[in-house]
This record gives C-alpha cells, structure tokens and sequence, in this order.
C-alpha cells in the first residue's frame, strides 16, 4: 500500500473531548472517525488491526476447540422472553418493531441464540461438551459511550458459549479458556494485565473474572493483594474491616450537637474517633421509590454494585423529601422510621457509636447497635479500601488500581437452558439441563486498549501482531530517482517475502512523512534519503525509537525480514 | 475437524415449507437454522463458506485498488435525512429510536456513511479516485422473505463505493469492477450468469447492472437477445412492438355487446384480431388513491416497474368502487372521467382499435387515438415478452429467463456527495461534486445461489474455492485399527499439507456416512474401509460423481493434494 493511495488523513491537533490516548491518537492517526454517539466508522489500518486481533482470536478458540458459528444481530424478542431478559434487561437493550409490528432485538449478547442454535443439535451426553463462538456486530444502547473505541454503543465482539453435562467440566473449560485468553491477550502485545474475579451482574451465574488491562484511564476499580494472589473489582471486592480495640460500655446518650451535619463537623465536635461513627448513606429503590437507609463506619463508602446485588434491583441516590419524615444530617437507626435499616459489616462488634438521633441538632453517642436497636443484620455493602486487609490473607496489603476490561468469562449454570428448556439425555435416560460457560472478548475495545499501554507523545506504537502495516518505507525525496528506485525495490522485495509494507511515496517533507508515520505507529520503519542512498545504506528503525541501525542497502530485505519474525516470535512466548 | 465433535445436525427429512434445493438442502446439511422471519443462525460449514467466498472477494477488491474500512449498522438517522432517504425510503429502512430518543436506522446500504467518511478526507482532486468497501451485516426489512438465504432480512453483504472527478472516470473504474465482479462469481464457483441492464431503483443514479445467476427458481424476469448481445432484467427492457398492417379507416361506431367484459369474449364477438383490442389497466396511486388507467395492446401486460418509474410514485391495482363512475369491463379513453390516461407506445399509429365505451354493454369499434382522442402522449409500459423484438437489433429473438441476483453496480452520479455537501477543489480552485459508484454482493445470496447451481437430489456439491471443507475421509468401520489407523495417517498427512480436512470417525454405518457426506457436500472424498485396507488403496472420489480412483494408501495424499490444486486451478481461469 502506498500512503499516496491510502484513504483518510492524519493531522495535528488534537479533536475536541478526547481524553484519552487511543482516542486522541485513533482519530489524528486517521484510525476512526465518530459518526454518531458511541458510533464510528473504520478507516482501512483500524480495520487492519482489527483482523489481526480477529485472527489471533479465531487461532486461539479453535485452540481449545471452539467451532466458529454465527448468530443474527437481530432477533425476534420471543427468544429474550423465553430467557426472561426481554423484560430484566434495562434500556441498553435496544428494543425495536419490525414493518409487521413484531417485537425485536439488536442483540448485545447471544445466549439466548447459542441455546437456540445448540437446543436441537445437542441431546444426547455424547455431544457434549461443545463450544461455539462467533465474531459478530453487537449493539448495546450504552448510557455513556466514551473514551473513542474503549466504551461504544456499537462494536465487534467475540463471544463464545460453551455447553456441558456437569459443572466439574465446565470448570475444566474454563480454565483452558482462561489460558487461551492470557494466550490473546499476550499475543496483541498486552503486558499488563490481570484477571480479576467479577460480579456476572445480568448474564447470572456465580463465578466470573474479568481480565483487566491496568491503566489510569480504566473505567474500573481494582483490589489487587501485594501479598497474595488475590484479586477482584473493586465492586466485589469482599471489605474486611478489623474490629477495633473495645473500651469500657458507655450508656446511649442524646447530646446536641446544633448545626452539626457533617461527619467531620459532629467527631471533632465530640472527638470521636471517625471507626465509631455511623454513618448513614440513604438511596431510593429504582422500582417502587422506598428508602434505604444504609449504615456503615463513618470512614468507610458504600459500593452500590453491592448494595443492588443484595437488594435484587436497582437503586439511586435518594432524593429526601420532607415529607419523608427523615432528618437528613441527623439519621440514626435508632428509632428511624420511613426507610428500610441495612447495616454494613463494618459496624458488626463496634461498641459506642455515635449515630444522628433523627432529630434536627441532635446525635447519640454510646449507641450500641445490639443493645439500643436489637437484632441486626451485617452484610457487606463497603467499598474496598487502598491499604485495607486482603479477604484471602488477611495482610493490609490491598492496592486499588484503575482497570480496562478487555475480556471476560462466566460460568453461567443452568440459568439459560433451563428457561429455555433445552435438555439432553444422560447415558442412563435421564434428562438434564446442560451447564454453560460464555466468553467475550470485545475486539476495538482491545485495539484501544493496546492503544493505551503503547502510544507515545508523537502516536500510536502498534506490537508488530496487530499492526496494520509491520514496515513503513519512508521514501525522503521520492523526487530523487536513486531513492525512488532504492524505496521501490525495497517495497517490493519486502512484497515478496510475505511482508505487509505501507510505503511512503509522496512529495512532502521529512517532517511531515516522520511525524505522521509517528502517527500511524508502524512498528518497523526503512528510510531511504539522498543521505541514504549516497552510503548504499538503508537506515531501519523502530517505531518505540529505542533501536536505529543503518544496513547496507542489499542485505535490508532481509534484515528486515529476520526483524519481523523476531518481533513476532517475542509475543508467542508463553 | 473430526466429524464426530462436529456441532450441528445433518438429517434426512425435507423441512415444511422449504421449495429450492439450497434452502432445503443448506438445512438438512447442517448449515442454517432459522431464528426468526428472514433470520437465520449459521452453523460452522457454512460459517467456513462465507468466510471463503469474503476472502475471494476481499482479494478481487484489493486487486482493483479497494480498500476495506468498516461502517456501522446502526447510523444516526440525520446521515440519512441529509441525503433524503429517510423520508424517501419505505419499510425496509428499519428506523427506531435509541434511549434518548435519537432517530435511528439500521444500515441497508451505506451510501451516506460512505459519504461521511470520505467528505473530510478527499478535499483535493489529487486524492481520487479511490474505493472503499466494506463486508458487514446489513438488515432490509423485506416484506417476503423466502427461499433461506436468498432473501432474506439480515444478512452480510460486500458494499463499495468508489468516487472520481469525472463521469469517464466513474466509467472506466466501473468497467474494472465490472471485471472483478466476473472473476468473483467464476471463482466462487459459478458458470451459468450474466450481466444484465438493471433499473437503479432507490439508489438513484441512471446506468446500473444486475450480475444474475440464471435459474428456473429466480425472482428475477431477463431479457436476453438470442441474436445479439442485448440483455436486462424485463423491468426495465423497453418493449418494441411491430405496427400492424394498416388496413382502410373506418368510422367511429359505438356497438352493443351485452355482458361482454373480458378481452377473449369482445374480440371473439367481433371477430378482431387481439392486436387492435385496447386494452385497459387501472391502477391507484400509492399517496393520493388517484386513478391511473393505462392503455396497452391486449396482447401485452403492463410492468408496474416501468409505471412506477415514469410516475415516481408507488401504484397499486386499482380497487374500483360504484363512486367512481368507473365502468370496469368498458374502459375506453373516449369519454373516460375519473382517471388519469395514459397510452403504451403498442398503440401507437394502430387504427381502428376496439376499446371500451364506459358505459355497461357497449364498446367502441374503429377507434382512431389521434383523430376521436387527440393529442396522446405514448410511453413504454409494456412487458417484454418471450420471442418479441429484441430494443437493440430489432430480431424477435428476445428470451426471457428467471435470475437471481447476486450483484449489482451502479453509476450513482453526484446524488449523495450534492446531497451531503461533499466537495473537492479542481486544478484550478473550483469545487465540484465527486460523481460516486457503488458496488454490492450478498454473501449469503451468493452462497446459496452457489448452491442452486451445484446440488443434486442427495446434496449440495460445493466447488472446492468455497467448500467448508476440501476432503471428506470417511474411515467405514472406524472401529477396524488398521481403518482407523489409516484414516488418520491420511487425515495427519493431508493437514500437514495445508488441506482443510472433515473426517468422519463415527461408528456410523456405510450408509449414514456417505448420505451425511453427500449433504455435507464436500467436493473430493477419501474412503477408507476393511476392503480398501486389504488391498493397501484408498478410494478417492468427487461429489458430484463422474470421478472414482483407486490408489495406493502410501501415494493418496499426494494425489489428493494434486487434485485440490488442479480443482482450485480449475476456477482462477479466466
């Protein structure tokens, strides 16, 4: 390919509302362009990388004996109400009418098409276990598309569903499946890594990780033990909180504490430790509007992915009205009245809290929750804490870290064959529901995500794997004939040695053709000059700018060729 | 891949409701499932079928300078207003509203997208011309889906658009594709398909064509001229018809005939010839419900197609109630109220034409259009009929053929770059609007087209360029070691080579094997048996029958290998 011919521009300044680098450089690249909110068309080397991840993708689930299939983007809703998601799934759901009135689905997941598919086909034990996976467009009507290709409304994704007859094999798979991705993940380039335990959230089921690219920019929050191999997002993450020392019964005592709403305000009014404080956090129910008022120690947060998963539906940061009755900056579990009482692990054991006495300008101190407010229930609704103690061993070793999700995994049960009512029988006649596993692997969120740990000021730096082009021939001078003669020759022989090569053939400065190859982040680059050319040399260089060598002109194809296959070679080892 | 861990079925039964032999056949094989009206779910073969037909076509593409980007599906509904089409488009364009109540549509052609994504990037003369193309999913709407993956509703289609700065430009690279497309459809596999004149439809744009694969089972009506090298799709054939022998003027003559209304009884009481009877057909108009009554030779059929063009309106057949003073059985032009007139060019210069008299029992003899009418404007409305006279070499050896149609190109002209304001800059400063052409094949159309020329009455009998599979080992009695032995020696050997590989390892009887083979439609077969074993040979045969050998077990997977080369020679001639 010759940059002359090549569709799209690169350029200069960065676009309006790019916060993040793969975003920034996506675009400038001449990668991406945004057509709608979370929507964007591909230019040819964004397409380039992706069938290179696509590939790889494909090697590694025929691998572990995945057969390629592939399921309808859209889909009749009847499948979706035979799982029940039709009606559980929330607006990111794109829901629509076909010209005959009939309910439909742009899909943003295939379980409900893979049972479909594999319902008729599979019902006897001797066909199991099996695994399907598709590369396909998916839709999901994301509330927040951002971050370029890292949150999108429309993407392409690699999902895979894999069926069994027990749960001791889908274990077994997934763990062969989690390999393959440590494999994918290795082989685009990814260094840093990890795979966190997740919560399954709407696809069901109980086990669940996520495999996480460690980046600031990460949408996500991480608890990861610098102790022992722990690790989970932060939403699951277990809060283990220690009990603090005990000291002698105090009474439950009213004091008036006016005007004192903060936490801040009321311990150092009283001076309390801020463990002893309960701290009260008050969310509405999504569905019927019911206060929820949650109490946990003043120093710690709640964790809303939590607080739902315990509750079974979503919440929202509660609007208090007066009618409510309740005195915001005062609530106290005490004789609150008007809101449902949860109370976090936190305060399990704490004796002599200070809690808000529901009334305006006063608090209670010496509260104890056993004795003032009879049997309570502990769950954990806290957030995880830097620093915090490791729910594995126990050490105050836990580091939160911001994560990109770029794959995940779930062990999903029998939740969808048996709403759907697929069934096979087992060598003595009995019928039973086949147990799932699903793999996802969203493949421009990986591209980006690659983006992210690879770029530097001046662009992109694509691993030679996933690279649209692995050399770029920058023909300085293409007016001079020795160059145009010595860059062509090159172009080709490279060309006939298998190697993909984008060469630069136009008329523009060295400037301009060094700094959007930057751009374009090619990992390998041949520059041929007048300079060049007068010492019958080739100059070759990397796109990360850590290596320069100059070649004699003859030998450069070559070199060239054993660079590439080393370059490749790095990224197989595991 | 061992047929064994194969997932899908292949079964004996003909599926209700299923009238071509690729539907049926694509079914029993274990190739689609269908998920809802026009939707399917693909198995892994034909998964594999697709791939290869993508990878010809992707290198067709290249080879005439495309190259491949990617648009989305879902695309904001104001790309669509800016080009009018959203408004001017019917059903088919599925249009819905995202979570914030954003128009939407689901791509059915990617004409604005193109435009999108080309507008910023080609501001100067010099950077065209150039094509971009796509494979993605597309979804159309279609009223009737039918005959599996013939027409569907969802389904993956090859679209590209090219853009030039001058009309002859459009046409040489249209010319180009037009090559490129006979290369596709020859290495895919087919032999029996022509191009053919085509109406531009919804694309706008005035010179188009259809690539057709003839078939009995076609939806499609072809013109095609025996004698020269004419042919169209008959909606747009323009339809020539002699001038009969004139014959002396007769008087305008109003004549009873009681209770005649069709053509057969009126011209037989008469005693004419069908050639001076006009005829009437009514149609309403699809906005207002207005009349339209079209006068044709009673010989020939209106083609709604042709109409509808020259109106630029939707018709439909007229329903004709007591209101509207209509007589229906004696329409006549003379002294007709209600209806809009029009002539078909048959009756040009005709005299003494029988028409109908509006008024109930009575018809009109020695009619005259120019004398008892007056000025009548003449269109073509007619059908092209089977042995008529052929618009270019006026031979009455037109045939008419049925189609499917598995491409299309289109010269779009600047409809969509004047539309969306897409502008480039000429040599010397002025802008212009880029001319556009666009280029679509269906792949799962193709694959099924493929399919109806290639089967017969035990299964499909894939060409080895785009068979899931390019050798079938059938190892009868895989129980046997010495079978199984050598079937798997042969199965190593042949992966080794390079050559895709299906092996039925199953302890399946001889019978169930070869007919799942036979559906499975693998183009060269290798059987492996007791009897082949005692004579140290393995039996290598075709799919489609004319072709069995005996060879030596050691020198099999050679001649195998020479056989897919030669085969897969077979189809790059041209």
């Amino acid at each position: 390919m010759k940059v002359s011919q090549l569709f799209g521009l690169r350029f200069k300044e960065t676009p309006a509302d790019c916060q993040i680098a793969s975003h920034i450089y996506m675009l400038r690249g001449g990668y991406i362009k945004n057509v709608g909110n979370g929507i964007f068309s591909l230019y040819t080397p964004a397409k380039r990388v992706m069938q290179k991840i696509e590939a790889i993708i494909r090697e590694e689930m025929n691998r572990i004996d995945g057969q390629e299939v592939l399921f309808p983007v859209s889909m009749p809703a009847s499948l979706w109400k035979e799982s029940g998601r039709f009606d559980s799934v929330g607006n990111e759901l794109l829901r629509f009418k076909d010209r005959g009135g009939n309910d439909m689905v742009l899909g943003m997941t295939h379980e409900e098409a893979a049972v479909h598919l594999a319902r008729d086909t599979a019902a006897s034990y001797a066909n199991y276990p099996f695994m399907i996976y598709q590369i396909q467009t998916k839709f999901r009507d994301e509330p927040r598309a951002r971050g370029g290709l890292i949150r999108v409304r429309e993407f392409t994704m690699k999902d895979g569903y894999s069926f069994h007859t027990s749960q001791a094999d889908l274990e077994s798979y997934y763990a062969h499946c989690f390999k393959a991705y440590e494999r994918i993940f290795t082989r685009v380039g990814l260094k840093n890594f990890v795979a966190v335990a997740a919560d399954s959230g709407m696809m069901g089921g109980k086990v669940s990780h996520e495999f996480m690219l460690l980046t600031p920019v990460g949408e996500d929050s991480l608890a990861i033990c610098e102790s022992c191999d722990y690790s989970s997002n932060a939403d699951i993450a277990e809060s283990v909180t220690p009990t603090i020392n005990s000291c002698p019964e105090a009474a439950l005592e009213k004091v008036h504490t006016p005007g004192m709403k903060t936490i801040d305000e009321v311990r150092t009014f009283l001076d309390l430790p801020i463990e002893r404080k309960c701290k009260a956090v008050v969310y509405q129910s999504g569905e019927n509007g019911g206060y929820i008022a949650v109490f946990i120690r003043g120093d710690l947060e709640v964790n809303e992915t939590k607080l739902q998963n315990f509750l079974g539906e979503e919440i929202r940061p509660a609007i208090i009205t007066e009618e409510s009755g309740l005195n915001p900056g005062y609530l106290g579990p005490y004789g609150l009245n008007g809101a449902t009482v949860l109370f976090d692990n936190s305060l399990k054991g704490i004796e002599n809290l200070c809690c808000g006495a529901n009334e305006e300008d006063y608090h209670y101190i010496g509260f104890n929750i056993e004795r003032d407010y009879g049997t309570a229930e502990y769950h954990d609704f806290a957030k995880i804490t830097d620093g915090g103690l490791c729910p594995k061993c126990g050490c105050a070793s836990i580091k939160l870290s911001r994560g990109i999700e770029i794959g995940n995994i779930f062990q999903l049960g029998d939740k969808y064959t048996k709403a759907m009512d697929m069934r096979y029988t087992d060598e003595t006649g009995d019928n039973h529901y086949p147990i799932m596993g699903c793999y996802g692997i969203g493949i421009g969120r990986l591209a980006a995500s690659v983006g992210e740990e690879h770029h530097d000021n001046f662009g992109l730096i694509w691993p030679i794997s996933i690279a649209p082009w692995q050399v770029h021939i920058c023909a300085i001078r293409a007016d001079n004939h020795e160059v145009s003669e010595t860059a062509n020759e090159l172009y080709r022989s490279l060309a006939d040695k298998g190697i993909e090569v984008i060469f630069d053939d136009r008329a523009v400065s060295a400037g301009v053709m060094f700094s959007e190859a930057d751009l374009l982040g090619i990992p390998i680059r041949a520059t041929v000059s007048p300079k060049t050319c007068s010492r019958n040399i080739i100059e070759i260089s990397t796109r990360d700018k850590t290596f320069t060598i100059d070649i004699d002109t003859h030998s450069s194809a070559n070199y060239i060729e054993q660079l590439v296959k080393d370059k490749l070679n790095e990224l197989n080892k595991f």
